[in-house]
């Protein structure tokens, strides 16, 4: 007998119970259809990438998971080139350098998989992580269409999702760029500016007028102007705010933003995106240099604590690092398993049944097990997920087995029903009986079943 | 501008285009819609393990992949707990020894995932594989039904597949254990022996007779009786087999495996498993001592030299290093990413389109803009997969990367169309074009695209 290694569970690593994972993908599948729907083509790419392929873009290295053999072989070293990646974006761009020249472009790209990060476990964060990222790539150029795109393939998916109200917030950095360039400020200093407002919702605004004087080293006058302009265009509905940015005065920067945001916006309602699912938010900035236009937030209204669910935006220049070819593109990212699980703890996605079984046969009578598999092979030949019941036991404990499942349906036969040419239905979930004759069964239970 | 790093394939992490990945996401579907049809319920671990859990059962440490932070925070250690999980077998046994007291048993669980081994890489060797088991654990006892079942998932899993003729060849290990008992060998010259004929379609007749005497410390006439039986058992079709066995004398481990074998047989046909589709076959003992009854491998009949593509059996202790409770089960493995890998090389599997987009709505007049996105939204409502093109570009071009993409049609709208309100559909795979209302374009396109 071996010693007993009592299992502990691993913090940051979350693991699911079968009818909550049962809910997650089909979550993952919603989200995997309207992809798809959208025309994105699968790829996937390895957990691992080399080293300096993870670090070219100066990722934090202590949250970067490397490899090593668990023991080394006699005179080799137990290290390897490789770590685990922390996002889909780093893996995206070396994919589209190294294949480039087998991909059509514009390249519609969708990746839904695990990412690792070496974080301290806390509150809400994760080691592992799925993230589902769709991203448009063109050589040389691509179209506002396809940031257009973007919001609606949200929409679809939150919609399908059902887990209430959310908005898309929409903004194109460029615009506060443009603004932030007419106090002649240095880059650095812009770029700390548009951090510090990036911290809007979560600090508010003392605290970002105090970055923007100390960090990017604004005048008081120039804070209070940029946060009154900011929060004067959160008032206004669309329409109003398009106007009044297109009467205000600015550099070419920021005629070029507010231009391309109309476009966006025009599109996106051609699209068929409602009204009620964008904002135009022009405190939406993102905190990464690496977009250089349109950006995105999405925020489910009923839980503002979790933040953005889905954020995203346009990029000047997708794989710097990897090839000298210019390669514009849009992309959007839904972080799943902290939008998934922290909906099920509270409440909003519920756990069903812990098996995706709908029809239980009973074995009553041992003698008749031919004649019990048959009836399971007819259902399965339906595509009705169905089960035997494998062990012998009381009828009693057959049907208890099928409700703490969760199935919906038990087909029970005895000597009555052998006899008469027939089989019992029990529907678990309202307790009522049903008797068919043996022959109809697998039909009538696809007319209660299958879509 | 920085120092580009040109980006390298990574030996043993295989990485697909679009085209080839989506021939893989298919066989991936399969699977679990397979698998779901037969009542199994999804699980998922973490890619990680302690490692403890990991080395619990003696796994090879020189293979196995630890977690270590690229760098470390001062003062810590860059070392983690963690290691990558080689197989789903040990992380099922510590799920269900840790989440024993909610789960409903039999627990019937699917488990798709990547798996990683530090291999040297080789030709159809992967660091990075997928693997697709199956298991049924009993609390204390599993019927052999559950035996049976298994051989009919894989019949309809690579049915479905369309990948050729396959045989799941199925036998029971107490048949060999109790021949070879008979000859009062030591349990560890036991396995030896059974590691040995293991080999047998690998290395021939003489040289598992050579392991048998040298190995296994049989006589030659033992190994000469053993290796007839095998090969006298290898020409007899099921039943006759079967009879041949009932009359064989043997110790009581003997005739427990060949009641069981017979057993799960008659179980098999009950579900429907087809004749040409399972083969008795005794030399099938699997290397792992692991097993203890039913065993099962499956050929490709025209890849032979693929091996064995699902393998799998019956266990009498899944989680003995992690509880003192005993949780007999059974269960398959198929290793998709060799199986599909191999037989898209082979030109079994062909990929087709790089996208699932099914139709691509050309924007031949840029005023018309909102029109064409709104015909791609009504598409879309239907459940077709549709894109816009997003470039300005001639049609010639638009029509190019359609084909390019192996998008099957093309709406086009021009002048003519507007005027008439109607629209232009082009199937791109026979050079064929329709005209359609506008109206009823939706409905028509519905009529060809969804079953």
């Amino acid at each position: 007998m071996p010693n007993i290694i009592v299992p502990r569970p691993m913090s940051g690593f979350p693991e699911l119970l079968p009818a909550e994972q049962i809910v997650f993908n089909r979550c993952l599948e919603i989200v995997r259809r309207t992809f798809e729907l959208f025309g994105f083509a699968p790829i996937e790419t390895p957990a691992v990438e080399r080293k300096e392929v993870l670090t070219s873009k100066g990722g934090n290295e202590k949250e970067i998971y490397a490899l090593a053999r668990l023991a080394a072989a006699p005179g080799e070293d137990a290290s390897t080139d490789y770590a685990l990646h922390f996002d889909l974006t780093v893996p995206l761009a070396r994919y589209v350098a190294q294949h480039k020249d087998k991909l059509v472009f514009p390249f519609r790209r969708y990746q839904i998989q695990k990412v690792w990060r070496g974080e301290r476990p806390q509150a809400g964060r994760y080691r592992e992580l799925y993230q589902c990222d769709i991203d448009v790539i063109g050589r040389g150029s691509l179209s506002l269409l396809a940031d257009a795109e973007m919001p609606l393939v949200i929409y679809h998916t939150f919609t399908q999702m059902n887990i209430g109200p959310f908005v898309v917030r929409v903004s194109n950095r460029r615009v506060l760029q443009g603004w932030l360039e007419s106090f002649d400020l240095p880059p650095e200093r812009i770029s700390a500016a548009l951090h510090a407002v990036d911290d809007l919702e979560k600090v508010g605004a003392e605290a970002v007028r105090a970055s923007l004087l100390q960090k990017a080293g604004l005048s008081e006058t120039q804070a209070d102007q940029l946060l009154r302009f900011i929060a004067e265009s959160d008032r206004l509905p669309t329409d109003a705010l398009l106007q009044h940015l297109r009467a205000c005065e600015g550099n070419a920067t920021f005629r070029q933003g507010v231009e391309e945001l109309e476009t966006v916006v025009q599109h996106m309602r051609a699209l068929g995106m409602p009204e009620t699912a964008f904002k135009v938010d022009l405190s939406i900035v993102r905190g990464l240099d690496y977009y250089t236009g349109t950006v995105y937030e999405t925020r489910l209204i009923d839980h503002p604590n979790l933040g953005s669910v889905c954020s995203g935006g346009r990029y000047d220049d997708l794989a710097g690092y990897f090839t000298t070819e210019k390669l514009p593109g849009v992309g959007i990212s839904i972080g799943l398993s902290r939008l998934v699980l922290r909906l099920l703890e509270a409440g909003v996605l519920k756990p069903g049944a812990a098996t995706p079984t709908q029809v239980l046969v009973t074995t009553l009578d041992p003698q008749q097990l031919r004649e019990y598999l048959a009836i399971a092979a007819d259902l399965r030949a339906q595509g009705i997920p169905t089960e035997v019941y494998l062990e012998r036991a009381r009828i009693g404990d057959q049907l208890r087995y099928a409700s703490r499942k969760g199935i919906r349906y038990a087909v029970i036969a005895g000597e009555t029903e052998f006899s008469d040419g027939t089989v019992k239905v029990k529907d678990l979930a309202r307790g009522e009986e049903e008797v068919f004759f043996r022959e109809e069964l697998a039909e009538r239970m696809v007319e209660r079943l299958l879509p």
